[in-house]
């Protein structure tokens, strides 16, 4: 039979994929109980949302197993408390900054798609533009750090200005606070060559360092995919709720669902689903051109078990106002009732990040 | 004066940030020489075409500096041997792996954006699809991790059979050889959610451990972004060239633009430009309507340098097909003359990759 310490030793070479540590330095190892040639093993996630659980739990009991022949190995999961998960990262709670203590960010909307070009960075902008007409403070947060497009749409150029207590956004023509990467280069056009964990560390500073005020709503424009910049606004900012938006095809939504699978093994409520680039009229006969076919979006909505909020079309007129800059004057009528029914359905409740 | 011993100490706090290691352990400082108060410092870059060349040699002069007021600070930057190169990075050549050893792969064209959602798998499938209608032998890997959309496009579902020297990628009806994560993945909509590390091991497997055997040409469909993925494929893959793909706006054109500058600082040449959903053919009246608006692309063209190759329409046609499976069936008869200029125009010299 193995000993306890042959039992850690051997979990001591299973990796957090995620976190590139061994789950017995991370204190994920709970209790080893070993009876005869069975052993339990208990291991505490850093969230039961954690999406590698089944791996983790899998290369945990073959690690065991591998100790000696005819073991009967069961591996229990259970969820890290508020002060294991604090031993585990190795300090307090997320310390609170300047900024932070001068903002009071009621409500963090954050949008997003796993399918790149469906028009989130669009929705976001418009999004801000119809809530700001409405009387609140609204706050755009460009969390695409290597295809930022909310600055050109907006017509900002100018950097932001440090205050004592952090970095200022630039404030829009009608008054909507945007931070972006874009901001901070010396052109539009220079590259980001950044890999992931710089990426995540300039989307935590645009939430943490940014003196952001007083916002009735922060909306966050994610980029494509479910790797470093999703994760990391997912994780590490206090989300209300996401909103999806797709485009009509089923393999945009077959995307989208990949990127709602991961809000909800994440426990982000999902608010509702967009659907974007529905059809253009024709300028000629005023014919409903679907240029991407019929929409799939009901579909996608009931799969994921959300309303479809709305569907938007392909505007070539908003195009051209976003390329110049002036999507604060795009009349967007037929934006309000959807800005409206995102805004009453945003939940009142913020998720607690797992990292500060 | 500061001795020798000094400045370097002061220099192993450079961080190469791609890299994540400080410059003294990459062996990134090649000699320091002390003059009086002048210090001269030669560090060997991992490639001339590095991004953060800038940044690497104003921390190393603000590191020296801060040694001691008055210091005159020279860097001089340089390129590591192969040599240097591999004591760097502990180990000798790449290994050629088995697969390896069983394929030939002629040429390797990368289609890349930086934007997402402007068709770049539904151009790297057409033009598998047009080249192995010229009876050329043709790989199609998807380097998208997240939002694999390759598989569907071709119908495929079955998994990848292993070989004895690796992973055999599946076969299209026409026999374009596959590999995507969606075909080793239990459902189509299961979210790969990983951070870049994990990404662009994915990536790099697909390359060295699959058996693509005999090819005329591999196409690497990329994902959205200038971070992991297109790094990985950039430093890691000897790429003959890249093909861009833009849509009509010019906001796309700027995104492009920053990918464009990561293949240029890392020596990859850029075949040539691709404009796609240029208009959509209105059904009633046969009008073109320019759903982005009027095309920018011939600018983003000329600014790059590049040629444009074509300007293809929105099909709702090739949108159902490539939702169903179908894109083979595609009759993509404007697509040729296209396929033929980006197979005529891929240059016969692969780029020596960075790391193995």
């Amino acid at each position: 039979m193995p000993t306890e310490a042959q039992v850690r030793e051997a979990l001591s070479r299973v990796m957090d994929p995620e976190l590139g540590r061994n789950i017995v330095e991370l204190g994920m190892v709970r209790a080893i109980t070993i009876d005869g040639p069975r052993v339990a093993v208990t291991l505490a996630l850093t969230t039961m949302g954690c999406p590698l659980k089944d791996r983790i739990s899998g290369d945990a009991r073959a690690a065991v197993e591998a100790l000696e022949p005819g073991l009967q190995v069961n591996v229990v999961l259970g969820e890290m408390t508020a002060e294991e998960r604090q031993r585990a990262f190795g300090r307090q709670a997320p310390e609170v900054t300047a900024a932070q203590q001068a903002s009071n960010v009621r409500r963090v909307l954050a949008v997003m798609s796993g399918k790149g070009g469906v028009g989130k960075s669009s929705v976001s902008a418009l999004l801000a533009v119809a809530l700001r007409r409405k009387g609140l403070n609204v706050g755009l947060l460009d969390a695409d750090i290597t295809g930022p497009s909310i600055p050109r749409m907006f017509g900002l150029h100018e950097p932001p200005e440090m205050g004592p207590a952090g970095m200022m956004p630039v404030e829009s023509r009608s008054g909507i606070k945007v931070i972006s990467i874009n901001l901070l280069l010396p052109t539009e056009e220079e590259a980001v060559v950044w890999r992931g964990p710089l990426i995540s560390s300039a989307i935590k500073q645009f939430w943490s360092e940014v003196v952001w005020g007083d916002l009735d709503v922060l909306i966050l424009d994610l980029p494509p995919g479910t790797s470093d910049p999703a994760l990391t606004v997912m994780q590490s900012i206090p989300l209300n709720g996401v909103l999806m938006v797709t485009s009509p095809q089923d393999l945009a939504g077959m995307v989208v669902r990949k990127a709602a699978q991961l809000a909800s093994q994440l426990k982000v409520p999902i608010v509702g689903l967009v659907e974007n680039m529905s059809y253009v009229l024709c300028p000629d006969c005023a014919r409903k051109v679907e240029a991407f076919g019929p929409s799939q979006a009901g579909r996608t909505a009931a799969h994921l078990g959300v309303p479809l909020l709305g569907s938007l079309p392909l505007d070539p007129e908003l195009a051209r106002m976003a390329d110049v800059g002036d999507i604060e004057r795009y009349a967007a009528e037929a934006f309000r009732p959807l800005a409206d029914e995102v805004w009453a359905r945003i939940p009142a409740a913020k998720c607690t990040p797992m990292f500060g």
